[in-house]
């Protein structure tokens, strides 16, 4: 006879969570410089090489979120964030040399950052709900940090990535 | 001599764009039905299944803003949204049954809202750009009601969803 299966909570929800935003992070740490390569807008790349110093920042903070789980920090294959990164890999080969590159450069660092800011807002509340205040502390500090930088890329965006685009393509 | 490739241009970023989101809502609105009959909380079967009903707007919305275009309505494969929906599937068959089914589901839900809040942000911005105000306009409308369906759900998983799954596993 077969064991009764363990019933799935909300702590194994969230550990499977904490798992696949891990992997995210250390896919996203690896394509960041090539991103911050193929910018021709200053501003641009040097947003994206502080996200880079910020996403080191975050795979520490995970780390910590797995010692105060009592677990080893290891990754589990993310197909969002990998779909993402190759989605931004055919936007680079398609428009590198063109003025629109910056455009679909940040546009493809806006969608990481809303596949961030969304775990990263259910991980936060499902520590919170776990009664793991210290672990939901660092996951907002995180969180905070996404929602800036998406923020950046926007304003970014609006003060002149897209007009430049359209100025040169004319 | 091979004949010079064209430079591609942002109007060329925003058509692969609008066909990458046209894509990803057609796999939307065939996956919504199935988070709905999974879901155990009336409140968040209700919000998905309302959501379902918005998006069969937000695609009728796209094929006019192919129409404005002069294009007829052609998705492209959007690795993303296809990596998202393997990410919601693997949650729905490990938790089908568990307590934590509906923060799952609202969390799948929430990575969805925001891979299309990333996407229809840049296209209305670009759409601007492009001279394309009547465009524009009608994926404005679609990212305000999808920032509405995020809002919803976080105000769901805070408003009892988190907790029940919480005390049905104690």
């Amino acid at each position: 006879v077969a064991a009764a299966k363990k019933q799935k909570s909300l702590s194994d929800l969230f550990e499977d969570g904490v798992k696949d935003i891990y992997y995210a992070e250390k896919r996203i740490v690896k394509t960041l410089p090539k991103m911050a390569k193929a910018a021709t807008d200053d501003a641009l790349r040097a947003g994206l090489q502080k996200h880079l110093k910020e996403t080191e920042g975050h795979i520490a903070r995970l780390e910590k979120v797995f010692g105060l789980m009592g677990k080893t920090a290891r990754g589990k294959t993310c197909p969002a964030i990998d779909g993402i990164i190759e989605e931004g890999g055919e936007v680079l080969d398609e428009f590198n040399g063109s003025p629109a590159i910056d455009a679909g450069l940040a546009a493809s660092a806006q969608a990481v950052e809303h596949y961030e800011i969304a775990r990263y807002r259910t991980l936060a509340s499902w520590a919170h709900a776990l009664g793991m205040g210290e672990a939901a502390a660092l996951l907002e500090q995180t969180l905070d940090e996404e929602i800036a930088a998406d923020e950046a890329l926007v304003t970014m965006s609006q003060q002149g990535i897209t007009e430049r685009a359209l100025d040169k393509a004319a």
